[in-house]
């Protein structure tokens, strides 16, 4: 389980959009501490109302930090000396680290204004740092929480799921393949040399378009029909 | 370079949160369509006011589309069925679709209320979802452009050796176009509306695959020649 911990969030617009985000990316549990939350807030939450209502409401940072096993700090200034609380990782690895963690996980987000104070990041297992340009490296907190919900969902196998399959390899070869047969229907470009770059400049088309397999077929079709067409009409001028 | 265009975006607070993002993860190239921009906006973005007074504002949809080489359309809702032109891909996919592409990226962000609209979707080269829950699938406006512009930066190369021209639009036009002539030549499909179907799937191929004007060309020879050889042919038949 991942919980959201808002650290005394001062815009209720913001907490409504981090609502919203968590159902975005599948999390429900959101627990706050001394929160700005209105009317106002339901109002940015839009269809993720649930959240706010189940969302649990507490008094201090200690209270929060005993809900979770592993507790985790954003921080949009990365330590710019060796301070050890405030060495962050990347939301990637940050992944990676939690990938089949059984525990309870707390993902603290501290105020608009000021973060996460050193006194609470010292409390907590680690920190994780969104990257950013030197010049405007602090986020906008909702967007922060945007980025890293998306990443932790990455690797989740629902967001996955697919209407439809990609191609295979032998399907993009049969591509190909129609796309030779037609040049050689063509005898076109005639000299052998220019006609392999046209093949592979044909292959390298279909290897960056990433194609589904419907999509292949779709591409095969005309290829092949031109080609037996061609074909024929090369036969009956003989 | 990479441009963010908003279509007709509707909430000032939004478009001022996203002014802030750009600059977060240094991004400055911002274009709007009939945008509704206040002095609101300008509170969102707090440090990245420039990034608004630099926004270039446009009339039209189609004003925005003539600033770029390479279109990308984003799309909360990823189509059921098989809809060609909204087979979307990831984000992560996007970042390496895009890698060392020279020419002028456009991300088409559409409207909070209902997004892009179908026959906006059809004349951009391709789509990018971010992958959410079934439960609540559409993400606020700013949240999604802070995802997808993170994704991007974390795969930000050095600046590559430029030595290939990207395809223009008008070449790219013109490959689609030798390709709905091929269909016509084998009259297939004989549905005039599968037939539509067929030109939109290699509309899309053609998207995303990021050509270079050399590789469109050679891509246009065979089919151009395919085309007159059938239609040759075809006469010869009567």
């Amino acid at each position: 389980m991942i919980g959201v911990v808002l650290v005394e969030p001062e815009g209720p617009a913001n907490i409504g959009m981090i609502a919203r985000t968590m159902k975005n990316f599948g999390f429900s549990s959101l627990v706050m501490v001394k929160p700005n939350i209105t009317e106002e807030s339901y109002s940015y939450a839009v269809h993720a109302g649930d959240v706010l209502d189940r969302a649990i409401v507490v008094e201090s940072f200690e209270e929060a930090l005993e809900l979770f096993d592993l507790t985790v700090g954003t921080t949009g200034k990365p330590g710019k000396g060796f301070i050890p609380y405030r060495v962050p990782i990347y939301p990637w690895e940050l992944r990676e680290t939690l990938e089949g963690y059984p525990g309870r996980i707390g993902l603290f987000f501290g105020r608009e204004s000021i973060g996460l104070r050193n006194d609470e990041l010292e409390r907590l297992d680690f920190t994780v740092t969104v990257p950013t340009s030197g010049e405007y490296p602090v986020m906008n907190l909702a967007q922060s929480v945007a980025v890293i919900l998306y990443e932790l969902t990455k690797g989740k196998p629902e967001a996955k799921v697919r209407s439809l399959e990609p191609a295979t390899r032998r399907e993009k070869e049969e591509l190909v393949g129609a796309w030779e047969r037609l040049l050689e229907a063509l005898n076109y470009p005639k000299d052998p040399a220019r006609r392999e770059v046209f093949a592979k400049v044909f292959r390298r088309f279909v290897g960056r378009a990433v194609l589904y397999g419907r999509e292949v077929h779709t591409l095969i079709g005309p290829l092949r029909k031109a080609a037996i067409k061609l074909e024929e009409c090369r036969d009956a001028e003989r």
